[in-house]
């Protein structure tokens, strides 16, 4: 079986988690799309992002595909449970399994989130997590002007140092948080920047990595990870301008690009 | 639904994933079995291994468990698959978790993993491995003296320095090796000597751990997480004598003890 896992988000910030698939399942096929068009997600309604997200799973669908990744946690907090009912392949999210690394990693029981204006509203998070464990201490903070930033390219530097500073300030008051989730796939990319402000004693949980992890366990389990030794031909699309798009995916894929000669770029109109 | 999570090891060595299980699914009920009587399986031929491991799920079926979960190193590597086969129910073994977060966390690719004399034998953390990716170094080592050493209770102090020490000589002095693997779940509880004797460059991956990681992953993607208020009562089977098994449990335990006041150890007679 060589079908690809497909995997979706609303812009560049998935590509963090196409990053960790790579690594983590090199001999695995990826479809990618980004809707950078309409990025960010963030701060639409509910069911104007429930619409975007099914007319990107229809996109992919028609590809298909083995799997689907919900890579956007806004996308993941309002519609996964919807898209596990409808679809007939294993669909994983972003939520969960940075949820479960927090559960793993934390020893003083406080846990950090941070995450688009819709993720921290949905509170999927903190129920991630106190379903689970209801003795968890929660402490959620929005933080809007990050995926705007990074859509932009702006890394680091001193102006994203501030702009992170500045943000992060409530949770560095709150003593004891000992790990901190990454409640969004487009923080990674200012994941350095965030530790620094945060300190060395808080952990930091990068969804991306734990849910290419929880890919790898899902499709093991499933008897579907691919076993053939093709050299995979991933595939990127994007909604909107392919440039910065292309720009920012270099600069992730950069220890990939020799290695695998082999990704395209492509501009999707979704329907 | 309160059904528990059936668990079987050898010994005391599953002790340290139910004791993962505990803290990250904090909800959820346990029935242990541990094979004391006729540990260990390491040596023992490979019909043997299933012979005994079918003998102590068909106790634990008995027990209407949701899920089984293979603690054992060397009974998942001839029995896993035989059991997904023919279970109806979610079967975890210790293997696979293990390898896959060796992939997440190496940077040099080169892996090692120690483990009981049938667990290295059956070559099965090098093929889990490999079949995700094929470029890794795999060092795998039998260390057939640390089960009967931590079965007896002795778990540090000089003379456990010493036989651990020689025990790893012949990885210690590979080089790039960042990653080992302690392929048998008896080996968490001399962790701390191990990561002395191998250096702090060295990450150590307990297998424990991350199954109950995974065990945590599956039982959220199959819906059947406990979800309701109730205090979870343990129940602990052994086969051998209670005595050991029982200080060692409460060595393991002994932070949840007082939390739980519901752990019920007693004598298992298999057919």
């Amino acid at each position: 079986m060589n079908k690809a896992i497909g995997v979706i988000d609303s812009g560049v910030g998935g590509l963090t988690v196409a990053h960790e698939l790579m690594r983590q399942l090199p001999k695995e096929r990826l479809i990618y799309l980004g809707d950078t068009q309409r990025c960010p997600y963030g701060p639409r309604s509910k069911d104007e992002v429930k619409k975007f997200t099914w007319e990107m799973v229809e996109f992919l669908l028609e590809k298909d595909i083995k799997m689907l990744i919900v890579a956007c946690n806004t996308a993941t907090a309002f519609t996964l449970h919807e898209l596990k009912e409808h679809l007939s392949i294993p669909v994983i999210g972003v939520i969960k399994p940075g949820a479960r690394a927090a559960i793993n990693g934390t020893k003083s029981s406080h846990i950090g989130v941070i995450g688009t204006e819709g993720t921290i509203r949905s509170d999927a998070y903190a129920k991630a997590l106190k379903d689970i464990n209801a003795d968890l201490d929660v402490q959620s903070l929005a933080c809007p002007s990050f995926v705007p930033m990074v859509e932009q390219g702006r890394l680091s530097g001193e102006q994203t140092e501030e702009v992170v500073g500045d943000s992060l300030l409530p949770l560095k008051q709150k003593r004891n948080l000992d790990t901190l989730i990454l409640g969004c796939t487009h923080y990674p990319l200012i994941k350095d920047t965030i530790q620094l402000v945060m300190g060395d004693d808080v952990a930091i949980i990068s969804s991306s990595e734990e849910t290419a992890r929880e890919a790898s366990t899902i499709l093991e389990f499933h008897g579907i990870l691919y076993k053939g030794e093709e050299t995979p031909l991933h595939q990127f699309y994007s909604t909107g301008q392919l440039e910065v798009f292309a720009k920012i995916a270099e600069g992730i894929f950069k220890e990939f690009i020799n290695h695998f000669h082999s990704v395209t770029i492509e501009k999707a109109t979704l329907r």
